[in-house]
């Protein structure tokens, strides 16, 4: 049998492992900050009607320019944003392999603050730029003139702002963004991934568009809209900066049937959107429970928290493994990180913490 | 309004346009070599019953490993192939970035010989690496001899073989597949995008995998399937080849719509294959009547035919475009590329040409 190394594979990518939470397949899987809750019976009808209507023409590529989808996006997006400030992919970290294509690739370098999305480095690795990592206090929070100090002293092509911050769940203030915006020359993208379950009066990046065509800010339908399975990740920024993705995407890269199914889901986006405020009720449950247990949850305006104060991350992760509870060790010590679920599997996962009695 | 000249684009970008054939909406569209027959009621009402199951948990990621639909293409295939031999992709245009960026990627170089698929100097240079062109006969086919030399002459790191060539339909043999491989250091990626409509008893690269652990045989389900909206591209190799795709992909890349249909797709391949024989028919009738109007058609083992004779193939372009019938400009001297389409566009296609009365 042929192994791996006895291929002519890049040297930078000898040794490494494919990225992958563990798909196992246990009862309350809390571990990749899905939506627990399915899409309604009448939504999933209507998202039907539309794919038999792209499988009819199937045989014929799709509209390279996706104009159907991107015009639903602009419109639940709202902020008087238009079509052609919208791009979209398979994922938001295709949209995010867009933007270092374009803007970062080969000689040049991204930055973000640490720890951050555990995907940050690896696409920009996997496109040929180099990583580089700033820090932050010591409650994962960021100031402005830290930031700003930080930015200018790195210097890089993109500055990736995750708001809130996962795995952390950490707010960012448009203070920061605003900061960090005037300290790089390079291109800014504040991934606003879980911004649906941050507070409803918490402005979103999107109102600092105007006037700035170095920012993007980028969403996804995977969290708030359930839709992980679809694959649908977006931004919004100025129509140049659209200009730069359309370069580097492989051509008809969204396929009829995901332009036909998010175009759908966006126009039921209020019944989509409904169980965030179930979600939220839980993530706030989970972290009054922790701290009522010895733990040390971290504010988060996401539907995970991240609690430290946990001895031995690997044994409670695989106690709670054993009790069919799958959560993720996200390599922060003394740390854990845990999705708020549906009622009942968030109390399994605190029943089967509290049985294990492990806050030190 | 910003251009893109004031955003950090990056400079091997600069000046360049999106890739792209027209997509107009012309009654006769046969440009970009799709299957100009829908697919067949009765698969769509499988396709959508098997989409509906993906629709009730798409609130989850997608299975990473895309299992059932490896096994789908592993059993389609045949040749003894099994799922861990499988790759796929949202289309063989990300299968080919995937093998690039495994094994090509900065300070690396890929090699096709030239006029070939012109997304492959596109996917190499998105991924850092270099294209090396090489060159064919005057009536470009490749000799085993030629081809190992400027292989070995080249020595490059991954070699891309169109086989059938687009965009010129010429047949490849396995002698030139298997000098090019012993003549290489590097991967060598035998694109078969279109070998359904090759002659039955044309034998496939596949039948040289075993053995070989450099070598890779990519397919589409855009052409003979009928499925380019679905966006379905796939390989087959050595399961260590494999594995350093798994290295690279973006998690999740295939959404749960994408595994579903293509799964229900493949399980009525039977179906959905039985129109390659009316569109060979139609192929080989544009070459005959090709000939008998004075141009000089190239033999054809794919769903499409380069035909040279064109005095000037920009005004053909226009004059066919003003009769509402789309081809392709592929940007040969004296060519143009037409797709086989149903009987009818075919006539169409076939009489708005005899009109024009252009052949030199």
């Amino acid at each position: 049998m042929t192994s791996l190394d006895e291929l002519p594979l890049r040297d930078d990518l000898r040794g490494l492992t494919p990225y992958g939470a563990p798909q196992a397949p246990l009862p309350v899987a809390l571990n990749v900050n899905e939506n627990a809750h399915p899409v309604p019976e009448a939504v999933i009808e209507d998202i039907l009607a539309d794919v038999a209507v792209a499988l009819d023409g199937v045989n014929r590529y799709p509209d390279r320019e996706f104009t159907g989808l991107r015009e639903a996006l602009a419109d639940y997006l709202g902020h008087g944003l238009a079509a052609d400030q919208i791009w979209a992919g398979n994922g938001s970290n295709e949209v995010l392999q867009h933007l270092m294509q374009a803007f970062a690739g080969p000689g040049r370098t991204a930055f973000g603050f640490a720890p951050t999305y555990s995907m940050y480095p690896l696409i920009t690795q996997g496109t040929g730029a180099t990583w580089v990592a700033g820090t932050r206090e010591d409650d994962y929070r960021i100031t402005p003139e830290d930031a700003a100090a930080q930015v200018a002293a790195a210097d890089p092509d993109v500055v990736l702002l995750c708001s809130p911050n996962n795995p952390t769940g950490t707010p960012l203030g448009l203070d920061v963004v605003e900061a960090v915006h005037d300290a790089a020359r390079g291109i800014i993208v504040v991934d606003e991934a879980y911004q649906e379950f941050a507070p409803k009066d918490a402005a979103s990046a999107l109102t600092l568009l105007p006037g700035r065509p170095r920012l993007a800010v980028s969403r996804t339908m995977s969290k708030a809209f359930a839709f992980a399975g679809a694959r649908v990740g977006y931004l919004a920024a100025d129509p140049a900066l659209i200009d730069a993705l359309r370069l580097v995407r492989l051509p008809y890269h969204l396929s009829a049937l995901t332009q036909a199914a998010a175009t759908a889901a966006l126009r039921n986006s209020r019944t989509m959107l409904r169980m965030v405020d179930e979600i939220v009720e839980q993530r706030d449950r989970i972290s009054a429970t922790l701290e009522a247990l010895g733990y040390a949850p971290h504010p988060s305006w996401s539907n995970f928290v991240l609690f430290g104060g946990v001895d031995d991350p690997k044994h409670v992760w695989q106690e709670l493994y054993d009790r069919g509870v799958l959560i993720r060790d996200v390599g922060i010590p003394g740390h854990l990180r845990v999705t708020a679920g549906t009622e009942a599997e968030t109390t399994a996962f605190l029943e089967a913490l509290a049985s294990i009695g492990s806050a030190s």
